[in-house]
């Protein structure tokens, strides 16, 4: 093969990490820049340009990038633009494909967003090879979802399906949620849903608990899962209320696309058997009778340093999107016989 | 074209009615079998191919048939077979496409459930020409969903994907389903739903409806349509509260597929106004921001009398399923060298 490799780049918040990845799924070589350190966007990508050309260099890897793939934020796959981010310096609407593609004279671009990134990287290189329909649920700061249907990833027609984390799961009542509305998975089953249930819990309930000792507004998900596994009964409470909502909306995703797995990434998913025994349980009890026993829960197999990356490299196996240099068009209109 | 014809076979519970579907759509004849005459599924396919034969004879069409399309409940379209239904008199495995495959001499046979069936036929024929992505619920006894993601009906790892009346839509204290669960969609937004929910308003609250001088077993929701019309304002509510549950049941699946259109079949779905204004009011009001505006509810095009013929046989265009005659296996069986 000429060109054995794909680029994958995650464009973060604050980090762009991007590696040389070949077809096995092995990071040759990944190096990162500053995400927010030029405000104009056409200086990021001529520094990000310059970072890739010195690691190809570095790996003898000049010449050899068969396609780029993206992940960002609100990153479009139809469009190859980031459309309205939130948390990035440009926008509101970012022709990511175009300018990197011409950056890198013409080498094929694709984009899309982290979640779809994340389940792209685990279908071609993770838990999900040979998997033609599941679903990945990335359990972070937010609650994101990547859905894989007959082997391609759902874009909808717009390019944003899979928002699962803003499946509503609370009709009444329900917690306020970045998106705007109320009662969202997200707001129940982030890392920031948990610490927001510890913040309720302690408010509401009177026992006693080594969550009590810390400041209420400080308590992050990492300290009710130190005091779940240490043993606090209102810690492993929290984890019990958190698998069983995630369970019970897994049971209305297995009811749409009936997927031979759910595949859980990022922090939270970590936490071992108090999130997913009480999930597992919810979700058994709560789905349809015809799709019972059928949907395995499990676990990414990729590394958390390189998962980023390498789904979106993934991406760069399929990418089409080239920029061409504009050329005079020489052809004769055709003109119409009257 | 040579087969210009593809056959719609649609297998209901009391009827099966098929015809000779052209590619414009058009459906040239049509007959009927009683579904549940032969408790032998052997004589129900002779009978079948009986009736069949005498539709093509009549209209000219012997060997013209390209393909035969079966929308049957409970049909797998990965394994060609009706498995476990709970209406027809036969089971619980019945290989559906091979018997029939087999009696019309080896004429590919495809086979799909009935929701599924009007998803295709809508897309081929009807309000969903030319879109890519969009969901279609009938409201009928149940609520029955076919979800089409990327030109494909998604069918899910087992062939059973797109349960959507089955989305829990009450966590707490929530109807008895079909399903053996509580608090299904279909519990509440279909037929029997809506009949349902008259039972119960009429017990819990106090004031005068219309719907009182009838036998509170036996309202049904063509009661409730025709008080509502009437200006009964009981009535009129009972509408309001289905309308708003599947508005805010469709936002879910917009987060999912991000579909272009929903698109609404079946006896329910032409209740007006009634229905629809309380529908798309929760919708857009209960939609992900990024969605909202972009969906649009709409009902389906297909004449409800053709409607499941025309869906059934639109799967006949993609018939993979044939059964070949069995031959005598010549071949030498390879022998491993020790």
């Amino acid at each position: 093969m000429s060109k054995p490799y794909v680029l994958g780049v995650d464009i973060g918040g604050t980090n762009t990490v991007f590696g040389i990845v070949d077809a096995r799924g092995q990071v040759i070589a990944s190096d990162s820049i500053k995400t927010r350190k030029h405000s104009n966007f056409d200086d990021y990508v001529a520094e990000l340009h310059d970072g890739v050309e010195r690691l190809l260099k570095a790996n003898d890897a000049e010449d050899k990038i068969y396609g780029i793939g993206i992940g960002a934020p609100n990153a479009n796959y139809y469009t190859g633009e980031i459309q309205n981010p939130p948390n990035l310096p440009w926008g509101p609407i970012i022709p990511l494909a175009e300018k990197v593609s011409k950056a890198f004279g013409g080498i094929p671009v694709a984009v899309t967003n982290d979640a779809n990134a994340a389940a792209l990287g685990e279908m071609t290189y993770g838990a999900a090879r040979g998997m033609k329909d599941f679903i990945m649920i990335t359990l972070g700061t937010g609650v994101g979802s990547g859905i894989v249907v007959n082997g391609q990833v759902v874009y909808g027609h717009d390019g944003f399906a899979g928002e699962l984390g803003h499946l509503v799961v609370k009709r009444n009542n329900g917690r306020i949620c970045g998106c705007g509305r109320t009662g969202c998975l997200e707001a129940y089953c982030s890392a920031t849903g948990v610490a927001r249930t510890a913040r309720e819990f302690l408010e509401v309930r009177t026992e006693p608990s080594t969550l009590r000792n810390l400041q209420i507004e400080d308590i992050t998900s990492k300290d009710v899962y130190d005091a779940a596994v240490a043993g606090d009964k209102l810690a492993k409470d929290i984890f019990e209320y958190t698998g069983t909502i995630l369970g019970q909306a897994f049971a209305d995703m297995v009811a749409f696309s009936s997927p031979q797995a759910i595949i859980l990434f990022g922090g939270l998913a970590k936490s071992g058997d108090i999130l997913m025994r009480p999930l597992k349980e919810a979700f058994e009890k709560s789905v349809m009778p015809i799709f019972r026993g059928k949907t395995k829960i499990i676990l990414s197999e990729l590394k958390e340093s390189d998962a980023a990356v390498l789904g979106a490299s993934a991406l760069g196996w399929e990418a089409k999107y080239r920029y061409e240099v504009p050329s005079f068009d020489r052809s004769v209109p055709a003109v119409e016989e009257a």
